[in-house]
Formats: C-alpha cells, structure tokens, sequence
C-alpha cells in the first residue's frame, strides 16, 4: 500500500487513523458481526453510533442547547434550495453576498422561492476579497443574510463574522467548518456538506437556531423539511448511515488532536508556510488580498501558464496528487484541510522551490 | 471476527465478497493511493468506477438505451416528491395504487404537487394482497401510475406488471430491484434506494425513458432535475461516491452470480422453502394471499403472540438477527434479499423448528 498526499478541494484527503478504523471494523463492527453498511438505522447500534456523532460535534463545535444538529442526505447544494424553503418565514426575501461562485450558485436557486437582493458583491474583482462590510446594502426585512465563508475555489475565507443587526445569519460552511474555533451563536444556520473536513460525501450537516425552523413552506419535501428532521432525530428516512458513522469518528479524532483550538493552530501553520514561501519569490502568485485569505484552499498560478501541465505532472510523480485549479479560474489550488499534514504541505513547498529552480 | 445471519429489512445485509473486497481496498484504490472516500469526483480514477457502475448495471438489468440511469442523492422517500414534480408533464394528476404503508406514503407527498387519485388500494384487506387489476380505477389522463413492486413491511409483491393502457407505469422498487429478471420496457420510471439490494443507503438510482424527463416543474431542485441530472451524468453536484463504488461492486457480484436469472433462481428457492415450513404447521403463520406473497420480505406471527420476545431473544443467541416485524405489523419478519444465503434461510427454518418444538 501506498498513500500519496492529496490536496483535493472535495471529496478530500481523510485522517489515516480514521481509515484504518473503518477498515479494521468493516466487516464487523464492534462485535455486532455486521458491518455498519447492514445496520438497521433503527438498531440500537447505529443509533448509537448518530448519537455519539451529535454529542460529539455538540463537544467540539460548542453548540448551544437551543440549536438543533441534523444529519441530511445529499450536499450543501440540495440545501441551496431546502434552505430558503424552511427559512422564508412569511418574508419576501433573502441577502447574499456573494464572494464566490458557491454563493453565486446558492443565491440563483433561492430566487426560486423568493426576492433574492446581492447585498454585495466582489465579482467584479474576480472574487479575490471580501466586500467591505460597510457596502453592504442588507435588507432590515430580509429572511435571513446568506454568506460563504471560505469559498473553495477562489481561495477567499471570512475571519470574522459581519453585523447583520438582527437578521439571522446563514453560511454554507462546506469547506471550512471544524477548521477552528467559531462561535455558533453568531449564527441563525449553518450548514456543510461532509466531504472537505467531516467525512465522505452523501450527508449534509444543518445547525440552526430552533426558533428559526418549523414554517417551511408547504411545497418542502418531508425528508427536507428542517422541523420534521429535528423532530425525528434526522431519521424520518433511512439515513446515509455509513457518511454518519465516519463522520463520527472525524468528530473524535478532533476532540483526541486538540479540539478546534489545536487544529485551528495547525491549519493556520500549514497555510502560512504556503503562503509565506509564495510571497518570498516571483514564480508563483496567489492573487488574493492577504486578509481575506484562505487557510483551506491555496490556488496559485505559475509565471508562466505553459509550463502547468509539467507541473502537475511533476507533481504526480512526487506523490502530490489534486493540484489543478478549478477549470473557472486556472492555475493550481492546494486544499489543505483539516486532514492534511504539515508534512504533505511541506512535501508541496519542497517541490515548488525545486520547480522553480529548474524551470523558472 | 464473527459474522451474524442478518435478516434486517434495510439497510440490510450486502454480500460477503463485496464487504472483503471493500475492505482490501480501502487504504489505497487499486494502486491511487487513495481511499474511494477521498477522491474527487472529477477524478479519472472515480470516473471509471461511476461508469463500470452504470455499464454493469445496464447489462444485468438489460436497460434500453433510450432509458437514462442516474444514481441520485438520498433515499427513495426524497424521490416521492421529485417524481411527481420531475414527471407532472403538464398534466393535473397521478394515479396511485396502494399495497401498503410505503405506497401511502409515496401517495401523500405526490399531492404537494398535484391531484392524486386513489385507483386502487387494499387497505381495508391490511394489505394482505394486490387488488384484482380489473377493479382498478385508472384515469387516461394521468402523468403516470405508481405502484410499489413490493412492500417491505406487509410482504406484498407484483409478480407481473399491471398493464395501463399507455400511461407511464412508474415503480418505487427498493425493496426488489434486481431480485430476479425484468422487462424495463414496461416501465415509464423505475426508483429504488440502494439499501437493500443494491450497496449502502444515501444513494438512489433511476432508471427513465428518456421521452419522460425535461419537464420538471420550475420549483425542482436542480440537482433532482431528472434532465440536467442526466445531461450531466449524474454530477450536478458531488455524488455519494462512496455508496456509488459500493453499488458498483455488487452489480460485478451478481454479473458473477449468475446475473439476475441466476439470482431469481436462488431467491426464488429461499423463499419458497420458509414460506413451505410455514405453511406446514399452524405455530407460525403468514397473512398474504399466496399469489402475492413477497419473496424479499416475510412477515410472519407466532400462535401466541406473548411468546415474541422469547423467540427474538432465542434468534440472537442463535446469530439470527434483525428479525423483529415492523411496528405497524408487530410479529416477525425475515428480509432475504440476494445477499442472505440458503444456509441462513436453512439456519432460520431450524431455528423456528426448534422453538414450536420447545415453546409450541
């Protein structure tokens, strides 16, 4: 067996010790003699495992008593519509900012259920900042502030959260949740899909404010609809039972290195030494501005666009897998979420310089 | 290691050979370097295993070409709302025929989004039998009409397809889908949620004629648009890869197995020799009319029902599990899809011997 290091933006590199749990209890979990693919979600061993789950994320992510944890199917773009299906409450409309394409994306499939107003907007800047707070034309009345904290493609993260005065705000946190310390009650909802820093693809987790849910519009499918699912311990269908199990066990692996703290520290470490060697020379360029940079997804562009393809394929041969940038926007991008090394990054490094120096 | 006989209704027991094979490989994908968990979507190396899936699927269940498979997010219950809104086709209704408790609920939701119309039920039977096709009250006009092949909880199954005159015939098959040879051609739409015959929950598949799909109602969630779904292999969004390759290695399995003649044969045999043992006494005792009789689910009640626990107990300590009925049902019910083997449908027969014998 080999490993290589993978810095794919999602489904992403997973903690190894993690793998080789799933692996070692695959065909009998615990002495179940099943595996946790064959439980019943209604055996006291899986419901076992989904509370275990929530407890554990409760622990580390610091919810409050009045928030409830789901565990929903799909990825955060089905919660692009389920969201403002369940948050609409008698009002017109939503504000998104938009500072990415994820946002884009999320703000197109809410104007299906509502007004949607573009609070603000760094497109025009090729989504390489955060607008300034103070822009932002937000709606009193509005059902709720939509942002994206850290956006997977173009490298762009929040480091803290903006006043909404009142209005509840919302954030597709997919690719930056459990990457620190955050305070919840900042928020009305937020919501991840598993598979940059929880577990495999296929579940989607929703933390939100119970005084928010419970008014979803009458078109809401069941399985979707935010108060049914809390009401239902997120079990009114068979669940993704297999994405729960081993997002519990990444759960426990952050509470055994540290809690959010202690990862928090190690990702800022990673991506500062990825962007302290970009900074220090000419070859790459990371075109972000240097505080609203992200700690989870790195891109850069090389000097000299030709020589990408040698790149990546230097890369490969290294071991370094996942480096290609977005097809939207070119260059490399390194995903270094919680999962990745400071090994693999500097294993990057290392092979950048050496790049550098011989093509350069 | 010990391994149980687990007659769960879902999720439910998979293939030994599938649960080694995943096992082996997931540290390191044939040579990647990488979990199945951990690749991205896009990669070359998961793009072949979502193909293989499709191509081997297509082949066992002999799909026509002009039917499009897609293997979708979540559950056959998020499918009774996109099916209706995917397949409304400016119609004003459906028609549902219900054989039990998963047909109702499929009923329900459809009427979110249209007028349903009851055309045919055995509720006032407890959903012992498949009404009589000729006292069906079919509407011409229908989008389509939906029936449940076969119903887990009250072991009621179709063993041929009803004809309905032109309109779709639309089927919700989780619970036996690929238990033996089909005829795709009579259906409009076929559903089922991978987990019972199929790999782990969280991943759904569709199959659909392709002249059916590209009218979704405005308000369908994207990445449920049966059209953009396929127009995009299945890859609006990140799929539930992992769940995905799992299917994938079943449908190699039954390929290997005998594809589903092969498999019709041996389910056929299992069902008949419990459904033979029941009949044989008067201890145990089956509610269905014989000629609609599940061979997946076998419900079954013991003379006196105060004895229940006992025998549940007693089927543990002989690793027989998963075998308590549904609540809606109470007594007992053994679920023997492909994967359950006639030794442990030999090990229950003896099993239920040994207890009348002691406790009759």
């Amino acid at each position: 067996m080999k490993r290589i290091v993978n810095f794919s933006a999602g489904p992403a590199t997973l903690p190894l010790a993690v793998l080789e749990q799933v692996q070692a209890e695959l065909l009998d979990w615990r002495g179940s003699g099943m595996s946790v693919m064959e439980m019943s979600h209604r055996d006291k061993e899986f419901m076992s495992i989904a509370q275990d789950a929530e407890k554990d994320l409760r622990e580390i992510a610091g919810i409050p008593a009045n928030y409830k944890v789901l565990f929903l199917q799909g990825g955060a773009t089905g919660q692009f519509t389920f969201l403002p299906m369940n948050l609409l409450r008698g009002k017109t409309g939503f504000d998104y900012v938009l500072t990415g394409d994820w946002g884009k994306k999320a703000a197109k499939e809410a104007g299906k259920y509502g007004k949607v107003n573009i609070a603000a907007s760094s497109e025009a800047d090729k989504f390489t900042r955060i607008p300034d707070v103070k822009t932002w034309k937000l709606d009193p009345n509005a059902a709720y502030v939509h942002i994206t904290p850290n956006e997977t493609i173009h490298g762009v993260e929040f480091h803290q959260e903006p006043e909404t005065n009142g209005v509840p705000l919302v954030a597709d946190m997919s690719s930056n949740i459990l990457s620190r310390p955050i305070d919840i009650s900042k928020y009305g909802l937020i919501y991840a899909g598993a598979q940059k820093n929880i577990g495999p693809s296929g579940i989607t987790i929703v933390i939100v404010r119970e005084d928010l849910i419970g008014q979803a519009v009458p078109s809401t499918p069941g399985i979707f609809d935010y108060k049914q699912m809390a009401d239902n311990e997120s079990m009114l269908n068979t669940p993704p039972c297999f994405s729960w199990y081993v997002s519990g066990l990444v759960f426990k692996w952050i509470k055994e290195n540290g809690g959010l703290a202690g990862i928090g520290e190690r990702n800022a470490r990673k991506a500062a030494a990825l962007y302290d060697y970009i900074d220090s020379q000419d070859f790459y360029r990371n075109p972000v501005a240097k505080a609203d940079r992200s700690r989870m997804n790195i891109p850069f562009t090389l000097a000299n666009a030709e020589l990408d393809a040698d790149f990546l394929k230097g890369a490969k041969a290294a071991g370094l897998s996942g480096l290609k940038g977005h097809r939207s926007v070119g260059g490399m991008r390194a995903s270094i979420y919680n999962a990745m090394t400071q090994e693999g990054v500097n294993a990057l490094i290392e092979y950048m310089k050496e790049f550098a120096r011989t093509k350069g």
